[in-house]
């Protein structure tokens, strides 16, 4: 049987959580890198993997798929061995989890996106950097936190989201989502952040179910944190 | 056994894809009005339903969901006797129903749903009309419909997406989402969905595939197309 094929950038917040995934569940796949920012997403080659020029997909034998959240979902249901608490099979669990995935969709996911491209990545996309639309995504993205605590990290039966005691595939999709604010400056992400505790908590927990697969998955991140952190202070210094 | 509660606004597009699906089904569900225009969404009582805020949210027992793609999931697993192509059981199928219904919530809902509010509806919700932000949503969404026909109605083995010889829930969320175009001034609705013929007939066999239920959840929405049409042609009389 030819083995699981999953195209990822590790830059992307989405690659990183169905590679995590993967490893914390002991999946034997291959990793094939797309590199979002020489556009290989573009290439003809990768459109033949996804019309669609979005990084994660995977091809299962010859079953394409792509979209993270249906990917995990895909994985969680297919592979065997994989513990039920990533995706239960209760048909109420389940659907809990799933509504915190379409929450992401149009909550986290877009506020988190358009703050880290207008604020910190967009120039490494080819992409202006714009205050304006920057502060707009920090209010947005202030409001999901606040929802993220007060509605899905609200039963305290469990460290994880709503409330229960081991992680799932919404918890692993939305912590990563909110590593990629790690590239943002450090007063701004301590701004936005930094109030909800509870979040910040929960982020610790998640890393601690998943390690050593969650910080060797961040690597790539923590470099351009790294090198986006030196080039403000050389501009600052400037001044 | 109590029945099914169903909490919606006809004129929210994601409320009449968990309406149509349970009427088309033969579900036996009590339909409970939450009217967005004049803010009942965010009363107490309705929060105790959905601290989110948001329409459609359901009760079932002592089970509350809301999030309407997983609203749809859970009722098409749960309830006994939904024929199987609405959600099939087989993890390929299903996980690519999911990646369509994944792809709606960050392409085709949020250009649809900025173009109405910023063209037509914004006024009912106490928004001002954008026309630049319209523009955009107006790029966003030739691109969304570009994708459908050449990603999700590229097979022609069936009339529904993916190829499929039955619609999905995919189908019926993505649908009513583009019938939520009808509120737009003419010329601007066949600006955009004019030129896409695939679109168009996929539309229209949807709702071949739904009716009666299709038209009558859809009454509402005629009428306040009606109602801005009348108020458009008076407007340009005065000019």
């Amino acid at each position: 049987m030819t083995k699981l094929k999953v195209y990822v950038d590790r830059m992307s917040q989405p690659s990183r959580a169905v590679l995590i995934f993967c490893k914390a569940n002991g999946i034997d796949f291959e990793e094939v890198r797309i590199d979002l920012a020489k556009g290989q997403h573009r290439s003809p080659q990768f459109q033949e993997i996804n019309p669609l020029k979005q990084v994660p997909a995977i091809v299962d034998g010859r079953f394409k798929l792509s979209e993270s959240h249906s990917i995990l979902r895909y994985i969680a249901c297919t592979f065997p061995g994989i513990p039920d608490h990533w995706y239960p099979s209760d048909a109420s669990s389940q659907a809990k989890i799933n509504s915190v995935l379409d929450w992401h969709h149009s909550n986290l996911r877009p506020a988190s996106a358009k703050l880290v491209v207008n604020s910190a990545l967009g120039p490494a996309l080819g992409l202006p950097l714009n205050p304006q639309a920057a502060a707009e995504a920090e209010l947005l993205l202030s409001s999901s936190f606040s929802n993220l605590e007060a509605v899905w990290l609200r039963s305290s039966s469990g460290k994880f989201l709503l409330g229960r005691s081991q992680p799932s595939i919404a918890d692993l999709s939305l912590v990563c989502e909110i590593m990629q604010l790690e590239v943002l400056d450090e007063k701004i992400r301590n701004r936005v952040l930094g109030p909800f505790k509870k979040v910040n908590q929960w982020v610790q927990d998640l890393k601690e179910a998943t390690n050593p697969h969650f910080e060797e998955i961040h690597q790539t991140l923590y470099q351009v944190k790294s090198r986006l952190a030196a080039a403000r202070m050389r501009s600052e210094s400037k001044l």
